[in-house]
């Protein structure tokens, strides 16, 4: 069975060997029955960790020592992560806070406050009410069962908790990735930040930890947000702690190969539901692969400039196949494109070819867009790249919702 | 008066000397009283051109036709322009009946081919129907009072026409610019494409004719855009034919100076009417300023980050002063900010300094809100360069048009 990736029915966070979590309310967000704003996340033993980070010229200091940590050490044990509040754009003091939040959960694990990281999310300038912190982090206590428990405790504009798992063997031991995710506004990472946690019981060489982490965001959570967009807290965090006992796992080899699809398929699946429950998507997702491209760079811009043009997220919210918009957006991405070889295809429907519409059943089109998925695929018939993107129809209860938004 | 620019009092492109226009209803677009869909704009004499268009992969045979048209010769006489159909994504007939229509024309007014440009908007994919055409350019008589009828001939999406002059003295005479404009969708130049028509009685240089164009398009029409945005279709061009007799106008020079001035202003108002005019903007303007950056490229970058970000937008509809967004968008934007360093004013209240909110009267902020003009100013005190950006509010109407909009 080896080279097979499954996923893990009822898989999250915690389905990795040696991963426990559990999360409370702290009373971070308004109350609601069930509603969770505080966890943590543990690895029984010192974890492999890599990360990929915000870009944004204004970040929360709960990112800037995250990163700090991934970056200066290679193993840690544990996370701590608040919803409700972004810790951001609030002077020296979010720093302080951030500080104080790992070193409180470090206490009440037994562990180095270096060896926790942190997420936060949620409004930004506001400060953290630390009495309700430290207070929260004192009710936390892990369990393996409390994957679940997290992913809701990340949440903010998200209706559902986003979770997954895959597993596949090497060395006959079987090898798991675990990860949970939370929202993606519609049109990108809301201010609310993109945060997904993942795990693994792999021992991984950490320096193949971080590059296969990159590139598996590079084709996932990156393809759903606008080039360039990005909160100032969004944060890809993953620990790889060795606990399947399967040997080390290296770059180039087999099994490097095969933990890095595995992350692929992960991230891609996270992505997919982080893109079906954006702001007034109703579970309703666009994927825009774009094939034949001059290379990857051109193929994964032309692919997002289509994804996340408003027009063409109108148009699949009205089900209308009106290319028209699907070709202006392609034609202004930036991409190589040659008018007279562009061939359109909905739903594998074919609606255009050489650069011309062919004559289709409107109505059969129109049906296929009213589906739940909509993919767009585009031939550019120049290259050999592809690359696919995600994204969800822009409806009136979006902007509905974001009007309404308090500050 | 040297120096002064004044907007003249229902100024048009036909407003400068020796310009005339005319329009027709050729049956381009779905009939309604009143409607036109095809336009001739004409100068008595040979004129300077200038140009700018779209930078899109994709584009109309009628915009590279007229492109070739600007750059191989230094004189035209006049432009036929259509509404209705793009006249994109058609393949080699594009050319042949861009071709057609240029002839036409010119045969009409008795005039070269070679003299005549052309601009095109509407629905892409369709053919132009040229025995309409032919029939429309045999109606078209233009008059001294015709500029209004052509920018009612232009409009696809637009609510109303957009017009206006400027008129400066030089050397004794007056100097007139005019000009036509016609919609921007709400996020970006819809594929229905931006067009604009300037004209001065001005007899100016050539290569600084081009210059002041493309300035003036930077720090206007450019600033209303997304970066990167456009549709198949945009164009902006200016004649210029020297109509008023008052000496060649030079770059470098103070008349040169007060040319370029003036074009920026009434570039300036034809945008904010397009902005106003937005597909759902309800008459509401968005104006973003940002001061103190590094350079002019960053101030620009960051000002249009900030005004096509949809969190923006929808808090603009919803009156909420949600700083948070235009931090994030600021943050984003790939300006250099320092967050420690930035100011924010909401209509002249400030309510951010040193990076983080300051306490100001939420409900007064609220009601400046809601008023026909927002206009948010952003101090980042890194450097000595500004510029603003144009947009409008995004409402639940944008998404109803355009998930309606038929192909």
């Amino acid at each position: 069975m080896a080279g097979k990736i499954n996923f893990v029915d009822g898989g999250s966070v915690t389905t990795p060997g040696g991963f426990s979590a559990g999360a409370t309310y702290a009373g971070l967000k308004t109350y609601a029955e069930d509603k969770l704003d505080l966890g943590i996340l543990l690895s029984d033993r010192p974890s492999s960790v890599a990360g990929v980070f915000t870009t944004s010229a204004v970040r929360s200091p709960t990112v800037t020592i995250t990163q700090e940590r991934v970056s200066s050490q290679s193993k840690v044990r544990a996370l701590v992560v608040n919803s409700g509040i972004a810790n951001a754009c609030v002077g020296e003091q979010g720093y302080l806070d951030a500080q104080e939040a790992t070193a409180e959960t470090a206490r009440r694990l037994g562990l180095r406050s270096e060896e926790v990281l942190m997420g936060s999310t949620g409004i930004i300038g506001v400060e953290l009410p630390m009495a309700l912190v430290r207070t929260g982090i004192s009710q936390i206590t892990p369990s393996e069962g409390g994957g679940n428990d997290l992913a809701r405790a990340i949440m903010t504009t998200d209706t559902h908790p986003k979770e997954g798992a895959v597993a596949f063997e090497c060395s006959g031991k079987t090898v798991t990735i675990g990860g949970i995710a939370k929202g993606a506004g519609m049109i990108h990472p809301n201010m609310a930040t993109m945060l997904s946690f993942l795990t693994s019981d792999a021992d991984v060489e950490p320096s193949f930890l971080q590059r296969a982490l990159s590139r598996a965001a590079d084709s996932s959570f990156n393809m759903l947000s606008v080039d360039g967009d990005s909160s100032t807290n969004d944060t890809v965090l993953i620990l790889a702690n060795g606990a399947a006992d399967a040997g080390i796992i290296e770059e180039g080899t087999p099994t490097g190969d095969l933990f890095q699809e595995a992350l692929n398929k992960l991230c891609i699946h996270l992505t997919k539901e982080l893109a079906r429950d954006g702001e007034g998507a109703s579970n309703r997702l666009i994927e825009v692969t774009v094939e034949g491209a001059t290379d990857l760079t051109a193929a994964r811009l032309a692919a997002r400039t289509v994804v996340s043009s408003s027009l063409v997220k109108t148009a699949v919210h009205g089900a209308d196949p009106n290319w028209g918009r699907i070709i202006a957006a392609l034609g202004r991405s930036g991409a190589e494109v040659d008018e007279g070889k562009v061939a359109l295809y909905v739903n594998d429907v074919c609606i255009m070819e050489d650069g011309r519409p062919i004559p289709f059943h409107r109505d059969g089109v129109v049906a296929l867009m009213r589906g739940l998925e909509v993919s767009f695929r585009i031939k550019l018939n120049l290259g050999q790249s592809e690359a696919t993107a995600w994204g969800c129809p822009l409806s009136e209860e979006y902007v509905t919702f974001n009007s309404a938004y308090t500050t």
